[in-house]
């Protein structure tokens, strides 16, 4: 049973400003949920129906745990097919500085939380332990984002901060990589342990100020000659290959 | 102008059963309408804002393009944002059979549209011409995958078919591979120019079925150790490192 007043409270998380002010963000359905446990997020609240609750004692032992109806469920998840169990959780505080020695992926404008997720998600996988992203990216803690890095959110919150400036004290140390459709093709290209590689946005691709930094055009080939083919790759399908390519 | 009811056939095409029934398919967008234009699918209309039709005169000349209100456009359109531009066209005939030295990409229950239109993208742009899907697969002529073909549905209509008959058909002549979590790295695979490559869905990959098929198992390594990581990769990012390595 959750209250009217609790209900409005969750509801509000489903808009930025309110994650924004009271630094909260959404967790949902289970697998997201068990990762949510493992990791180290303080956790505020958890609703779970009731057989949800019965299947999960052992993990939700000694855990804020609120037992809601699949119609309550409903009035507080995001998703169109309500989960049996979510979450709420404290934001991260500012991730640690970045060692000099580790690879860094930046992200220019990257407005759509699918491609945001899967972009952390996949930079999970390839070990790539530093995202940092522009104010203008979508928000990390949007529930679409979280959702779509399948509990890759636990291990990895991205930076957010200007490029420009970023990247300027970066530069004397770090090669500053761009993914253009015109650069050095990465079937020879030659990675460094401590590139930067910098993905642009979805419509727009990388903007002109942080291509002003950038010291080395990367380009992933197509194949295809004679014919018209994509004119591009999606931006998440670009990291993904450049970060493959980079921990091969 | 456009009557009450060309309105309620076109937004008939928003469900899947209309468009089965009348084979036709909604293109949106002013990028998509262009590819169609230079396609070779049967259009049957064109609906475009004023301004719009002004922009594209050449490109529409001798077309059957209807001058709609925004108004009008926000009713037929599936898009949030209405487009500028939009139409209706003739799904395609059933591809073409396929050479046996060319590559082939196998979709088993892929069920995201946004997905499956990203997978389409990167195979046009790796030069897989040949894309097959399983029965169950989300559809090809769904507004969501046309759009997130960004315009590679005018090059490359997938086949769909039974995978268990098509596959044991093809296996005297060509190696079945499929993705998994455990198989050879795709650091030390060789490919052949015949391959067959099989995606398995988001949710719960190659299906038992068909993953008696499968000759060669193969995986796409993550260099994480001592860490929990990622459990998976998304199924557009595996297909797309995939095709990439193949294309190499």
């Amino acid at each position: 049973m959750i209250s009217k007043h609790k209900i409005s409270d969750i509801r509000k998380l489903h808009q930025k400003k309110f994650r924004d002010a009271e630094r909260l963000f959404l967790v949902e359905g289970w697998k997201s949920v068990e990762m949510l446990l493992q990791s180290g997020f303080e956790i505020t609240d958890i609703f779970a129906t009731e057989s949800a609750a019965e299947v999960n004692q052992q993990l939700l032992d000694n855990r804020p745990v609120t037992i809601v109806s699949s119609a309550e469920m409903e009035r507080i998840s995001t998703l169109a097919t309500p989960p049996e169990l979510m979450a709420v959780a404290r934001q991260a505080a500012q991730p640690q500085p970045i060692p000099d020695n580790e690879p860094v992926l930046v992200l220019d404008r990257i407005a759509d939380p699918g491609n945001m997720g899967t972009i952390i998600r996949t930079a999970d996988w390839f070990n790539f332990r530093h995202v940092v992203c522009s104010p203008d990216c979508v928000e990390f803690y949007n529930p679409k984002t979280i959702q779509a890095t399948m509990g890759s959110f636990a291990h990895l919150v991205p930076h957010y901060t200007d490029l420009v400036p970023f990247l300027r004290a970066q530069a004397p140390r770090r090669r500053i990589l761009g993914a253009f459709l015109n650069g050095e093709s990465l079937n020879t290209f030659k990675f460094q342990s401590s590139d930067i590689i910098v993905i642009g946005s979805e419509s727009n691709g990388i903007s002109p100020e942080v291509e002003e930094l950038v010291s080395q055009r990367i380009t992933i080939p197509t194949p295809v000659s004679g014919r018209a083919t994509a004119e591009s790759l999606n931006a998440a399908i670009a990291a993904a290959i450049i970060m493959c390519r980079f921990a091969q």
